[in-house]
């Protein structure tokens, strides 16, 4: 079951075989649907332990929807959302967080490593109306955690950030597709980098790090639970059988499933990122602070490593490399595509 | 795993073993995201050959992701649906049609048997303002098959109407979520109950008979493909490992389990049914011609019945039961809850 | 000026000449944009005498626009507004409340006489699901005052709907497209009839009453107003010189024009229909209690009354007239009419 | 009724006389209503004349109803509209174009002097994912004319950027709320900026150029005419005595009362850059080639010219003005301006 030489993305693998048990024993009698059964509101409670806190809990089957659900909920039709420009809310949604919050408006800011700065969102929240009835109203931040260029936001950073919004009332989502790949690179707790530092709502990513389709969104402010999950049904994303999107969270959070994947798929692209800092022709592009690598190499061996088989994505259609380390990455697989690609790099010079 | 009493919906029960270790089976190995895996392959393959004909077909996880979508593929947000006033895309959605239409508007007709005629839509869209720029603009019927009154539409019937609505330029969409026990209540073919009775587009369930949580969009008419493909990923509604949707879809097709476990829904909802015929006290409020089935009786034994621990639904609050045949209902239960009620009947007149 | 024998609407003749002289008043050097000029605030000022009230006033152009912008700032994406089956918001408007509000859901009620009761109400709202995340969740109500088949609503009718909504926190919203009409037909205060009563917002009509085009939301809730502002713009329905909105309205309210207009248009209505009450083949279809007229007359004298050239709308394409009296119809045009529906009736039968 | 010196914006004046008389005009007799009658009739036939083309008219009140309905014409909620980043739709319209296209992205390009150009067009569609699911698709360009530098794009600037758009499917919507000023100003025909350079719709603006509020959407293909139709109703942008909106835009082509007022705009627009040129501490930040002038003054020179009641907007809150020249601005107003600009800037210096 090991994932040997497919880097391409965390969501090419299959499933913890713990996450796969947990169905099977969630499917014996019938239970009560829609979030009414016992598995529920048991991961409600593990995740209210986990992040210290009494928070909402809404399992829901796709980063997407957890995003674009808990987006609208903190963003009138009128509103903007500022994010970082790679943001996969931004970029690779296709328009859901726009659909859901009824026309909302993604304002995209750049920024080194994948990250925006707390002085660059106060500087555009200075800047963006608001009051005034012309322009769309400066509502949400969305960062992503870990970031779209594998990089990570530090407690301190995330708490500056939420001050500078919350001077004009912004709120702070956190899109957590990895966070746990986040959470273990910066040995932090979850509550430091989520409500403590100021984040209203997450979105707990789980698919890409065991779980077969599974997310949850976690509401700090749990006066907005009422109006999630109306939204939810709504957008199609509340699951009759529940209890099997339960199980999956579930087993996932069991003795520290969750965290012990995220450590392997870091520590694999950490085993990448040393591997291919002692080949003279490979420049990282980034720091490598969860299980994402992003690294330069020349055209001839990037075609040779495809030519062998290796599973990666060019970024940008360019000489860039994204490689993904994922919970079942095989370490044997990344000493092999480390060797192949020190040997066509040696040629390609 | 037997569900023995719990009569109130086939979203109570779980999933077939075979769809289970089909998800087992699927983990193997990495598998390309987002559909293109070899598993969704082969449901659309499977799919085409069951409805003879080539199809566009789409798995999502929800009836109400899989309704919304393609009524929103089909209708403009200034387009009008046509449904039964008791449609579940009419009154247990939250309003899912409205959000992915962009504010389409559900017309509800009344209807004996939860079905709607193809006179009385004739009649509607003669008076529908065709044309006129201040009434939104029939666009779409949407059938629910079985019914929600445990009803089928027969293939006149459905003809009738596709054929009343295509006067009008008028689109017929199916909500299937209780297809397969409609097409064997029907004793009919894919064929027959769809495209071949001018179907357009077919919401075909899987969660309520086998699956954990799965349904495909079967679009007939494959120009719409296109559009439905960014609508539903917008939606939140693509997900990244398919596989584990298309698996559940593979093995609920294969080797008929599908319309096994329907024949067994629906052969037990026929059991409760002519139980309950031998009742004096009990009055079957519509025929049974799928897996549900609705009866009247006195309030005392309704009572009692829930005191012994039955599960059911009362209907619109009042002394209407419905009883829901499930794929794992099991025949014993259904003969002691027939048993009790003959008995608590018996008293209470 | 006078409009002589076109009956068909309120919104075929022309405007009154003091509103017309207005805009030339307003045309005089320049004036700050959007509502900031001196005439929006003397409007918001004399309606917050005529109403006895502080409230929040916004020019709109349209009463779709009026009726669609406020249903949006009172009713959520998942809500639903409930209203008379006729109402012109349900029937008229190709779903602009749909649009606006993003999707909520408009529940049309029967009744007779154009009018819903809060008896009828109570028993929807009871039923309505109130709180269960699959239905829509009922926020509004809607009524049109005058109402659709020209009735009005008492002050004690809008008062015990209110409070039938108020139970289940839903708030009340009055279509008045012809709010004059009713008015001096109720011989009510403005006050009686709106907030007093327990509405939250009116749409104030002018357009159908001596106006070119012009209404105004008046929100008696100004907790209301911020979220309205951004939504009037963002719909498109901020005028840059909204002088020209503000003067049409100041003039409809300067020495009670609007009151004068309206006791006009009623009694020319109340003259056809006395009229009309004199011939033995036509049959007053509704109580005659604003500016509107709806007779049955045979077949054969509705023709020969167009045949003539008289302007009215046939209802629901049957043997049913509407009849509407304007600011400017001409007693004399009346007179002509009744005169030869008599001649024409008296052959027909 | 002359504007004397305040250069704020173009909707800060009146309308012009022409425009009031023909409301006056059009006042008589009764109409038919909602664009039936022979004013918008009249209207449709002289703008097909000065277009030189089969087109389809609608008239409107505001340029943001304008812009916003007919971009949703144009765009499939998943769609993507580019358009420069100081773009009104972009940033000025609260928005409109979100809510009215459902949800659509507005992709927000850089340009010098307010304009983008077709090699920028070209390289941001060829990386815009065409076909990728997990993207926005391309589907509009919008260009502002004259844009919101004052600047123009010439007939071979609009063809390369029609062109480069063509080559993915993407349609060009011209925002031409300062339509007229731009005409004049690069003297070429309407034919010429708009179909023949490959525009498929625009927003024909007269509010700023001597309207009371009035805009026209011109359809070139006409086949997207029924389509806007239903969604202008929806948007409560049908006006039912829209004869009203028709004599406005009546008298405004009438002897070309359009290009009168808009030559006299471009020239008080030259009188103040050339004036402005002859400033030592003013800077002009951009050509003048319509009715707007930019230009850097001192600080200093900027408050005395507040101080004495100059009218003008500071652009960025920065010591840039925007100076703005109406169809009726008083020459010697101009002039007064220069003389105080060269006396405080000589001061300030």
């Amino acid at each position: 079951m090991l994932n040997t030489t497919d880097f391409r993305s965390d969501n090419v693998t299959g499933a913890s075989p713990e996450v796969l048990r947990a169905l099977e024993a969630a499917n014996a009698g019938s239970a009560d649907p829609y979030g009414e059964d016992g598995l529920t509101k048991r991961v409600q409670g593990k995740l209210a332990e986990i992040f210290e806190t009494d928070c909402a809990v809404f399992p829901v089957a796709t980063g997407t929807a957890a995003n674009a659900l808990t987006l609208a909920t903190l963003t009138p039709p009128y509103g903007a959302i500022y994010c970082h420009e790679a943001a996969h809310v931004n970029v690779d949604e296709c328009g859901a967080p726009e659909l859901f919050t009824g026309g909302a408006k993604l304002v995209a800011m750049a920024g080194a490593g994948g990250k925006i700065t707390a002085a660059d969102l106060a500087d555009r929240l200075a800047r963006s109306g608001k009051g005034v009835v012309h322009q769309v109203q400066a509502a949400t931040v969305s960062l992503t955690q870990a970031t779209e260029s594998g990089t990570t936001y530090k407690p301190a950073e995330i708490a500056a950030i939420a001050a500078a919004g919350a001077k004009y009332g912004v709120r702070l989502h956190m899109d957590g597709a990895r966070f746990a790949n986040a959470l273990v690179g910066l040995k932090a707790t979850p509550a430091d980098i989520t409500w403590r530092a100021g984040v209203t709502a997450l979105s707990f990513g789980a698919s890409k790090n065991g779980a077969l389709a599974a997310e949850a969104v976690i509401l700090f402010d749990k006066q907005l639970a009422e109006e999630f999950a109306f939204r939810r049904k709504r957008g199609g994303h509340l699951f009759s059988k529940m209890r099997f999107l339960a199980a999956q969270l579930d087993a996932y959070l069991e003795g520290d499933l969750w965290l012990r994947n995220a450590r392997h798929a870091n520590a694999m692209a950490r085993r990448l990122a040393d591997g291919l800092a002692r080949i003279p022709a490979a420049r990282l592009a980034q720091p490598v602070e969860a299980n994402e690598v992003f690294v330069h190499l020349p055209e001839k061996t990037i075609a040779a490593l495809e030519q062998e088989g290796f599973g990666f994505y060019r970024w940008d259609n360019a000489q860039l490399l994204r490689l993904v380390g994922s919970w079942n990455t095989d370490p044997a697989g990344v000493d092999r595509f480390l060797a192949a690609a020190a040997r066509h790099a040696a040629v390609a010079v």
